[in-house]
């Protein structure tokens, strides 16, 4: 017999098929939102239901955006001369929080990946193409993730970039600051020795 | 400079709320409602809703019920000369997925806590009370959790129903199936050996 009522059994399936989270978790997630003040629990269904009908790709960068430029797009503070190149609006998010990069961005939505049938026309490499084309860049670092996928990626696109004037960049690799040495793998190693810099 | 939109971020910050959730989470979470299907999400923020305004208290034993009385009181088919007593509808939950157990519940909603202020009185007591006193009612089951304010208001209930004609009996102790014998703690331990039965 089912122990809780209908709705509150939605509920917790709601959350249960979100990644990640288990049936406890699920049910702990579900009670709470249960115990929330009405005007709370309101926001939060407004919060998902706001996000999916406002969110959307800014028409310059394709960082996900309320309007149809972004707000760094959109900043006259911003260096609109260098593009750094990422595969996932979570990477833009994570360079804003450095706080030192003051370019703009170009999100690709993915990497080249043969296995899993993602060719570049299903990125938005065209419009990086057509970004850097349209002239007034003098740099792209290439910011894609330091992994097999990334790096073919932004070694496709460097290629197509090659024919325009434009310096192009990448993140140095190397430790990660506040690691430890004897955990860094050896590829990892030989890229921070390979680009070790003087004192 | 803000890097998501502000509604992407008004949604990672309501998952953020959520009791054990970190950013992190939280904002894996909200790409993945906002990749999800126009009528997913619909039915996620849908689901919140009709759980905060369809879930209630069982008339008869305060479960969790879109209805005046719960699946359970309602149902023919549970015995309904005995009642099973919990502080938490979870523990509802917990029982039922044995499936052995046929009669009713009562939920207390919380167990006597002078640190935390909660007194008989907070609890759906007095209710128990009445529904024993009203008859018919051959065995009271106390299952409060198995610590010290659970013991302590499984022993206060008990008092009280004591002056009817109703067998009052509680839980094992015991160790755990499925647990290694070292792990468990002495009281445990003595719990088990006081309640050995013959094989």
């Amino acid at each position: 017999m089912r122990a809780f009522s209908a709705s509150l059994e939605r509920l917790i399936e709601q959350f249960e098929s979100l990644p990640g989270i288990g049936h406890k978790t699920a049910q702990r997630l579900a009670f709470y939102v249960l115990e929330l003040p009405d005007e709370a629990a309101r926001a939060f269904a407004d919060a998902i239901l706001d996000a999916k009908s406002a969110v959307r790709q800014c028409s310059v960068c394709f960082n996900l955006s309320d309007s149809m430029v972004c707000p760094i797009c959109d900043s006259p503070e911003r260096d609109t001369a260098t593009i750094c190149v990422v595969s996932d609006p979570r990477d833009v998010a994570a360079l804003e929080r450095t706080h030192e990069y003051h370019g703009r961005y170009h999100v690709l939505h993915g990497v080249i990946s043969p296995m899993n049938h993602i060719g570049p026309d299903d990125l938005r490499i065209k419009e990086l193409v057509a970004r850097v084309a349209a002239g007034g860049i003098s740099e792209v670092i290439m910011a894609t993730d330091p992994n097999t996928e990334g790096e073919a990626t932004a070694m496709y696109v460097s290629r197509l970039l090659r024919p325009f004037d434009v310096k192009i960049t990448r993140l140095a690799y190397g430790v990660p600051v506040g690691g430890h040495l004897e955990y860094a793998d050896e590829i990892t190693l030989l890229r921070a020795l390979d680009g070790r810099r003087e004192f």
